[in-house]
């Protein structure tokens, strides 16, 4: 079945062991594709290495037989990098697990690119500490898949994307060459900051295998609001105030239309809009600070003042914990919908934050009026320009239309197809509206400088 | 005097006119060197780009005629990137200057690369806006600078270096391709993230032509207390306290040893030490805040922990902003005073905090010991792992023993020959201190990759 060299099989045998490789039956259907499930296909091979060693070894043998290999974290993806395509080896690094020092002193905490992030940040909270990198995906997704692909999630607002908790990578390239820079500094300037050619590039430059990441202190209160704001420009309005007020303590703004809370509201009996209206824009507000005698009259004031100003209409505190879970499981409900509607098409796009209003007026009239009985749901992070949308017909011979309807629209308003979750195989066709040709042309010389033999991560992301 | 082709200055002369192009006496010595003032020399040609388009000729028409160029910013450099070696044109980008755009609900501000970094921060602050880079060359460094060392500064424990502040810049690659990523959208995974290649590379993969920064909210309060700590471990302790009770707001943390404290008061007449003690650390902090009613209050309970915890024996709050500038000239005073020493070694290094007791301890001893009637001036910014020294016997001779004995304790501590100065051609040789043989290697990989004829910023950062 695979156009293998039984040569190289040997060799990566010898080294690896029993559990370092596996081969036909051994291989799960867990190995066959990311979360997007789309185009799924059980590889012959999966390597397992154990140490960065294995790694390097691994690819120095696969760059001399010219075998493609595919990289797998946690497999938690939705744009297809991680599923494998025929002919491909696939590498886990599952068993490259392992958390090697936290520094209480410099906020440092060095792991291995195996380790799931959920794993991560509880040894943080463990030292009394905090890794603020956050998705839904945490108890399966790895910190190496999270790296590689810049994961995004619910604390960008405050800490930024994985990127900035990012100080140090040691990454394997695809002839096998270990570059190591586990730099543990906020400030080093001494030459190229090699590490950022492994962030956010999707496995296609080389394999992160271990990382120092930044820690921060935990905040010592916290607090969330569901608020109603009559239209989108207020809610810009109610950001810009939020962010004068409460500065970095901003923490979580996060929107839902009415299409979105009605749909998810009557689809779900046990989730509730704490508003007493459907016809606003609700926004999640959380505000962490560090002064517990204070912080929470300093939030009522503040919300306060964006409802006298008229920036909001409307707003509910939360009154326990319990509470501020009722609020998130309202913005969360769209991880039980969205499985279940059939035919739909995802986004996760972005713009800058004055085009939002006329991408979301746009694009929901534009949709209205060409697919006959659309379902929109339209929610998202907005301070970070992030905007996710679900449109569902039912119609499977719609999507592509419909993704070719938004992307466009998302690309004369020099946004991008994909704000937090990746290219992929899946978005491949539609960079083109987010990158010019010499940007294209520029990661094609890249990728050829540091992997001339095209085997790490083939076809990924670059069309 | 310089072997260049008549045919490549003609079509020069041609495309950017007589302001566009100086030869000879026209040339000033400011493009004779940066502010090293080493190894100056006056270039031959200058070329004076008015828009990208001009520095996309300059590159392409220089690229097919093989002919080097360095590239000029504000001069304000210390290595001696931006000095011209023997027969290099030498770009300068003081005339492509400019702010294009301000979007304040974006909090984004487009820029040409020439722009003053102190013309941007007052354009932000007539916005009600920040853009919080700053050093003491702001009148003169040019924003492109700021972008291509990945300039540090007075606030990178609050808001980071300039990579934290870049949310996309256009570029022109040595081969006059205009690469232009002038995204605006904090989050943004559609492909690889090019502009960081172009980020603290020292103009060595690409000349930076615009670019869209970072803007934030000003604060609503600040204020600043000059502290004193019996040694470094306490200091340690201490960041780790305001980390947690400030949060974001600690927005200032600097180190002054007592031998800075005692030369610099002893060498400036109109510069005081606040402390009653000559014997401590000096920690100059400064809180900024969004709570005009409160925050002066937290302040003083926050440095009352500290001192009851015993993290520091003495402080002292500016009652005024008077007294704040008088906090903030002894820390300065190093800008008079380093000028005047004769034969001086100046070191901007980091290391990981919790080997800083270890470095400065035993830097000093072995300083002392080796060095006869040596003058050591120790101080540091600590938050983000940077420490400056500097040096002197007043014997030209002891310089390279004295640099190199720093260097290598650094090295040994996995720390960095530079923290945020950069490479250029002075620090070149100690690179291999900080960075592995398999970095270096991948440094000329993507120097080769972008600039296989070798004609941009050539010998620059790589050994």
């Amino acid at each position: 079945l695979w156009d293998v060299s039984d040569a190289l099989l040997h060799t990566l045998e010898v080294r690896l062991g029993a559990r370092g490789l596996l081969r036909g039956d051994q291989i799960g259907e867990r190995y066959a594709a990311d979360t997007s499930r789309l185009h799924a296909l059980r590889p012959g091979v999966v390597l397992r290495p154990a140490s960065t060693g294995d790694v390097a070894f691994i690819l120095a043998a696969c760059h001399a037989a010219g075998q493609s290999i595919v990289i797998q974290g946690g497999l938690t993806g939705l744009c297809g990098g991680g599923t494998p395509q025929p002919g491909e080896f696939a590498m886990s690094l599952e068993r490259l697990t392992g958390i090697e020092e936290i520094d209480p002193a410099g906020l440092t905490m060095t792991v291995r690119a195996g380790t799931p992030l959920q794993t991560i940040q509880e040894a943080a909270a463990d030292a009394g500490l905090r890794f603020p990198l956050d998705l839904g995906a945490r108890g399966s997704c790895t910190i190496g898949g999270n790296i590689s692909t810049n994961a995004g999630g619910n604390e960008v607002i405050r800490y930024g994307m994985a990127r900035a908790l990012v100080l140090g990578v040691e990454a394997v390239l695809p002839d096998g060459t270990v570059v190591s820079s586990l730099n543990k500094m906020l400030k080093n300037n001494a030459g190229f900051d090699l590490k950022q050619l492994f962030i956010g590039s999707e496995g296609a430059l080389g394999i992160v295998t271990r990382a120092v990441l930044r820690l921060f202190p935990q905040p010592l209160t916290h607090a969330a609001a569901m608020c109603a704001a009559p239209d989108l420009p207020h809610v810009i309005k109610l950001l810009q105030h939020l962010r004068v007020s409460l500065g970095e303590g901003l923490s979580a703004f996060e929107l839902m239309w009415p299409n979105y809370v009605q749909y998810i509201t009557s689809q779900c009996a046990d989730i509730h809009n704490p508003i007493d209206s459907a016809a606003h824009i609700l926004v999640l507000i959380e505000f962490e600070g560090t002064r517990p005698d204070t912080d929470r009259a300093t939030f009522e004031a503040v919300l306060h003042d964006a409802m006298t100003a008229g920036h909001i209409v409307d707003a509910v505190l939360a009154k326990s914990d319990k509470e501020v879970d009722d609020f998130w499981r309202l913005r969360d409900g769209i991880g039980d919908v969205a499985p279940r509607l059939a035919n739909a098409a995802h986004f996760d796009i972005s713009v800058p934050i004055n085009a939002m209003p006329e991408l979301v007026d746009g694009m929901t009239a534009e949709l209205a009026q060409a697919f006959d009985g659309i379902t929109l749901l339209t929610f998202g992070h907005l301070a970070d320009s992030n905007l996710h949308l679900v449109a569902a017909t039912g119609n499977s011979a719609d999507l592509d239309a419909i993704y070719h309807t938004v992307y466009e629209r998302v690309g004369t308003l020099q946004g991008s197809v994909s704000a937090e979750h990746g290219i992929g195989m899946v978005k491949k066709k539609y960079l083109h509206l987010s990158r010019s040709e010499s940007e294209i042309a520029l990661m094609r010389t890249l990728k050829a400088a540091l992997d001339p033999k095209g085997i790490l991560n083939p076809g990924r992301v670059i069309p």
